[in-house]
């Protein structure tokens, strides 16, 4: 049963450097661009679409707007009478409802699934936006009263890692600079015009301020306008598209596995729980390394590029060691030997990641799914690694608690 | 594919009378309690559980929190690493949740999912809550700047009834005298111990208050907390659970049909959509009659008992055509003749529906599903209907904009 293959067919990213609000736009017109713009990409028939599937963190508190998914209805009359859903894992809003898209196709109930991820989050200025990020965690335990609790919780991370294996805030700067540049290349990047380097990353001063222990500005992904629409189709469905396109359907990605799991919600208990593990977040571990099995591959080796969530930059080192490039704890080594780099052995972020490219917080497992299904058609354009058949990509909601991470590629 | 069975295994119902933040505790102890609840009901080893889900609408404006899926880590440590989703399409969302577990089962990738419908809403004051409401609508264009918008506009519902048929609001106050009266038997109900009659929901004055129109306080569903949990389980799990309690898997009540579909969010669009159909909305109708296909039923006579989303009199009295009780239009027949009444050939809402048992938002489909479990396995107590084999329930989000509908039974 879990052998039904899913098909990514491609989509559309809005520009994540817009600001929405400021062009007097509603989230649902957020929506509609990226839902016309997948059709005009695609070239899918509208009529042909089984279900819509919106992935959103908090449209509720950015926007004051419920029930997202209803939205497809405006967009087209043939969305008259069609199912919709709106998922909500926080930062991994848009990976759940890729995977529920997965398991109604996998259950032969619909071939063919649209699925909007989407957050408009320039409605509100830094600090309430800060506060709303904090009902991601456990907000009455670990947020309320609190500046920008989301840097001061990813910090302690970045603590742990310190106290278990020592931690040099340089590789942290590194990290940032990295997507910082990757970014450079990406034409939807947020921060593509940018200016940032080495030095600004680990300067306190006027180019850059810490917003606690060793979280700094340069350290934190962005407050993101942006919204992704793309297509999982079942094996019937990706053979007809592919037929009518003169396409090889074996040259179509798809899911070759994944992995989802859930830790305790609070950082405290989390790190409490994995005292004496190999790893500081063995739950977020445990995704990967589900996905790897499930994807039939050995180790990250046989990977060739990663899409991850560096929320912060001590979340994408984090990732260097989960994903299996270094020991535990030795993730520096990767960045020091420029494994993680464009032209390295194994990129992470080519995109940006959420540093570079944005976060719009409910878009962003979509945004690494596209961008995933961009690497392996060779169709990312300036930020192509070349020749890339299978990438990995990781969703995290809240502090590594709800931890999605997908395999994608071609002819496994 | 889609004949893979689906069994629901019972649960919990929490006291919707409570008011959780006058007990000072958070809607995670909702939660939690039934969960626990839940597991004491049907004695299920929390380590068979492969994913947990969440219906909730709007934790983060009720309750400043999101994420609500990664509570259950918090519950029991069997659920660290276990993949849970939330859900939300407004009043809908614990039926969508419903159904993708569902989905999941059927595809073969869990055996046993745990579902928690969950809603605090006794945090904010009637008019700020109200407010919240209206992000099921589209907010902007439907609610910005209206007081109470939703009751204003299930109004626009019954003068559309009004317009197209003629609608004498005495058969309104009719269905609230019925919810009420049922709910009398319900021990968990949120209006058991209230006073209303006929003449009360009838009155303009002392005992009850015009909201907008034909809208008065009696036609309208309550504010209320609560929270279900029930089991989902795939036919290979449902045995195990039968063979372990002497139990014949026939017995056990499964999802016989369902229908899920959306229609503009908008109201004026969607009864403009409608114009020169046989139904007011024929969104809605759709989704009941291929939940009847589905279950291979002809029409309503082959049902025993109806849950239905009666978050205002005037929904229940288009439920009452659009589910079949009556041609389009003429549901005060079914009234005057008794047919809704406990009693009556085919009872709607003995649980006291969401007038009189209550509407925690989120949770509602779940409550319907777990009271349509309770009817066709006889354990629903002082409000079973007898005999009761095939219940089913209509869950809508929105004004009638998700719409979902489950024929539940056993021995199909």
């Amino acid at each position: 049963m879990e052998d039904k293959k899913v098909y990514i067919l491609g989509g559309y990213q809005t520009d994540f450097a817009r600001n929405w609000a400021r062009e007097n736009k509603h989230i649902a017109a957020m929506m509609r661009e990226a839902y016309q713009g997948s059709v005009e990409i695609t070239k899918i028939e509208p009529g042909d679409i089984d279900a819509a599937f919106v992935g959103n963190f908090a449209g509720e508190l950015y926007c004051m707007q419920g029930h997202l998914s209803a939205f497809f209805v405006d967009f087209d009359p043939r969305f008259v009478g069609v199912p919709t859903i709106r998922f909500e894992n926080a930062c991994a809003s848009s990976a759940v409802a890729a995977l529920s898209a997965m398991a109604y196709i996998q259950a032969g109930i619909y071939d063919l699934v649209c699925l909007i991820g989407v957050e408009q989050m320039k409605t509100v200025d830094a600090a309430r936006g800060g506060d709303y990020l904090g009902t991601a965690a456990w907000y009455e335990q670990e947020c309320t009263g609190i500046e920008f609790p989301f840097p001061k919780l990813f910090g302690k991370l970045g603590d742990e890692y310190d106290k278990r294996y020592g931690l040099d805030n340089n590789y942290l700067a590194r990290i940032a600079e990295i997507n910082y540049a990757n970014a450079k290349n990406n034409p939807n990047a947020q921060t593509r015009n940018w200016f940032m380097n080495l030095e600004h990353a680990n300067t306190c001063g006027k180019y850059n301020t810490t917003l606690s222990g060793r979280i700094k500005v340069t350290d934190c992904s962005q407050i993101t306008d942006g919204a992704i629409c793309l297509y999982l189709a079942s094996e019937r469905y990706a053979a007809k598209y592919a037929d009518h396109r003169g396409l090889d359907i074996r040259d179509i990605p798809r899911m070759l596995g994944w992995g989802h799991t859930t830790a305790h919600i609070e950082f405290a208990r989390k790190v409490a729980d994995s005292a004496g593990d190999d790893y500081v977040l063995p739950v977020t571990r445990k995704a990967i390394t589900d996905a790897y099995k499930r994807a039939g591959i050995k180790d990250c080796w046989d990977l060739d590029v990663i899409e991850t969530h560096d929320c912060f930059t001590i979340s994408e080192y984090m990732a260097v060691d989960h994903f299996g490039l270094t020991k535990p704890g030795d993730s520096w080594k990767a960045i020091e030997e420029g494994v993680i780099g464009m032209g390295g052995k194994l990129p992470i972020n080519p995109s940006g990641g959420l540093i570079g490219c944005g976060h719009p917080v409910g878009a962003t497992g979509a945004r690494q799914l596209l961008d995933a299904y961009k690497q392996v058609t060779g169709t990312a354009g300036t930020y192509q690694v070349a020749g890339a058949k299978k990438v990995a990509m990781l969703n995290i909601g809240g502090i590594a608690t709800t931890n999605v991470c997908f395999v994608v590629g071609t002819k496994n």
